[in-house]
């Protein structure tokens, strides 16, 4: 018998106030899960805190002991609310160094430009003492890695660029796969057959996401697994029953 | 001198598999803060979790002993993977039960449609015992409130109207108060400027949300307390010193 394959889990800790008082909506969990099943990792837990030390700490605690990897975005920036690496420092009881090549990547970007390297700058070298850096081909300031702890910027299109720089570099497991099949089916009138599929396919999960569109009634029904062909399975059963139901089962989704 | 008033606080668990596989982008948060706000609630916290019953449980006996309110979304509809009832059932140590009114409820609303109100459908009139409803002007299917947590649906729109309903019931404190001032100031420039500012006035959290637009750099720096008039001064003192430092402020941001 085969060993079971581990699965390889992550956690986001998503901070910022802007977050928690509805001014900003966020994007990072979809963007980073999206990036994770393509890692073969799965994103298990998120908790949105806010721009405050014991609360950073407290989920950055819970979470890096359990996850193969935990992920934070926001407070980066150069600002008095960007508190992030005091905090990782603190949850890791290390304290805080300027990074030599930090520093040498913020000297390169503001030369020349108004106001120079200034302290407030200078902050976005500071690091957690012992971590590296993540490359930020966008604007300058790098993430920064501890352990397993990627700190990554709040800001949506460089947290992306600092995702694509780590790319295939986490170790994984097989990516997630997924197929969606659609019907114009009332999910309540097909929730036995879902619950009997799923049933019969150990190691899939089928989700139901009901719509109603066009004037009519229907779902979506999102079949995953690591495994492609357990996932093909699944599917035609689906689509079996659903048609024995007597809905047209649409691949893709609706 | 005066007892500083009661902060009141709410956290969320959103439940979802398709929250952490990037399928389904979150809009309850952002939804749920604003709501929050105007009822005189902080959204102190908010945790994401699978359709796994132990993550559900785990989230729910951390977060309602140290909040005011928590609110559930998702997880309440008639398929296999809404097990949110189940959930918050075990969390309590209740038995599950059919409510009597979610029942006339929902045999109101499945009443001459096809399928009637099956099996499936009868499922979303379960509640943990002791529960009272939420009602869904929206689309027949209330939501549950049991002690000081709050089980909503997670589709946003139906989410929205278990909020309507409940407006005006929930004791709070004063609404959050906030004033967006914006300039085109890189914010690394006035960091001094807005750390002194939030000094100064204790109280307030100032928030610094850098953009580039239109080829320039800029942020928008957003004042929040719940006493407005202290808002009002620390906008005041923030303009003045942005003026100071060369840059013109526009009130309501950028």
């Amino acid at each position: 018998m085969d060993d079971k394959p581990k699965i390889w889990t992550a956690a986001l800790v998503a901070i910022g106030d802007e977050l928690l008082s509805g001014r900003t909506q966020d994007k990072n969990v979809a963007q980073l899960a999206v990036w994770l099943n393509d890692q073969g990792i799965r994103l298990a837990e998120v908790r949105i805190v806010a721009d405050h030390q014991e609360a950073i700490v407290a989920a950055v605690n819970a979470l890096r002991p359990v996850h193969d990897y935990l992920f934070t975005t926001g407070g980066i920036g150069p600002t008095h609310d960007d508190i992030t690496v005091d905090a990782i420092a603190a949850a890791f009881g290390v304290p805080v160094v300027i990074h030599p090549a930090a520093r040498a990547i913020l000297e390169d970007y503001y030369r020349g430009r108004p106001g120079g390297l200034s302290d407030a700058r200078l902050r976005m070298a500071r690091v957690p003492e012992g971590a590296q850096l993540i490359p930020n081909p966008s604007s300058g300031a790098p993430g920064v890695m501890l352990d397993n702890v990627f700190i990554l910027a709040g800001v949506p299109h460089i947290a992306a660029s600092m995702l694509e720089a780590l790319s295939g570099k986490l170790e994984g497991g097989r990516p997630m796969v997924s197929m969606t099949i659609g019907a114009r089916a009332p999910e309540s009138e097909v929730a036995d057959l879902l619950r009997e599929t799923e049933g019969a396919f150990a190691g899939v999960a089928i989700g139901s996401y009901p719509f109603f569109k066009d004037g009519r009634y229907g779902a979506n029904f999102v079949i995953r697994s690591d495994d492609a062909d357990l996932v093909r399975d699944c599917g035609e059963a689906l689509a079996d029953g659903l048609r024995k139901a007597g809905y047209e089962p649409v691949t893709g989704g609706i």
